[in-house]
């Protein structure tokens, strides 16, 4: 039953972080300040299919099953790794929102498959990852600003089950925040 | 000067919190899964100014200079409280990007005009942010999910040089987030 569990969850990840095209890919990276019609239909397209992993990813959240960032941390998946102590791992998501677009996790979960799940003993390693969120961009030069983004739940977009915050910059950011 | 500056801070702060019309202010309550073209113009517009407070508030960003907060946190300004505690204060931007929208701020700024500002030392208070960032959206009911966005600078849409986290909920977050 675990074990099924795991699986799902593996593949609703792996869906959302590996599953995209590189037409999508390229486009995410490039966003124009003036966007034609067709991109605007494009960008819906691309923003239901993360919706539909999020919800995937939601039916199995709470089982607390290993997720791709446990082999990302244990170097069984290989990744950019773009910061690392001995709480935090940094690593670029592979299907970037923005020219800069980097994961923060804990390298221990704790409990912490999303914000929601937080207890008061973990506002320490909550810190640690915030304030790793800015050595991040620090080191990425983006001095004109970036954007911290962490999702919580089907309803905010979360498509892995293991706490982590998203650095994106590098381009404008735009208003609302999705 | 620094008080020339501290009036800029306040007049880019005041435009953005404070001057959207009430019609645009609805539209950003309901976010209908298929936006009609004249929607997506309306919401370019909102984008773009949101994009021009953000700049002209970075002109006077590092003076350090009052902002909207300070009156918000001595109850100069009124606001619709939703957590407080003795460090950090949670209330409802004047200008919802969707039914639940809160912003949590330090009481004392110490330095964090944004999050790029942080030293070592604030590892303690941002994770104090972001546990309170948790019971906000416990608070508000936000079981089936919710997001929290940190902007820092001008490409990242900051308006108020005063740390704050948003927390965002109570509809479909859409990816990209910004």
């Amino acid at each position: 039953m675990a074990t099924r569990a795991a699986a799902a969850t593996l593949t609703a990840a792996t869906s959302s972080l590996l599953g995209r095209s590189p037409s999508l890919r390229s486009h995410s990276l490039r966003v124009p300040r003036q966007v034609p019609p067709q991109r605007f239909v494009r960008h819906v397209a691309s923003s239901a299919n993360e919706e539909a992993a999020a919800r995937a990813a939601a039916a199995t959240a709470d089982t607390g099953g290993p997720t791709i960032f446990d082999k990302i941390v244990s170097k069984e998946i290989p990744s950019s790794v773009v910061y690392e102590d001995d709480k935090v791992l940094a690593f670029r998501d592979i299907n970037p929102q923005a020219p800069v677009h980097v994961l923060v996790i804990p390298k221990v979960r704790d409990g912490l498959t999303g914000l929601s799940k937080a207890e008061p003993r973990h506002a320490e390693i909550l810190g640690q990852l915030l304030y790793a969120a800015k050595v991040v961009a620090e080191k990425e030069g983006l001095a004109n600003g970036y954007r911290v983004v962490i999702n919580d739940g089907a309803e905010g977009c979360q498509s892995v089950y293991h706490l982590h915050l998203h650095v994106l910059g590098g381009r404008q950011l735009k208003w609302p925040p999705g």
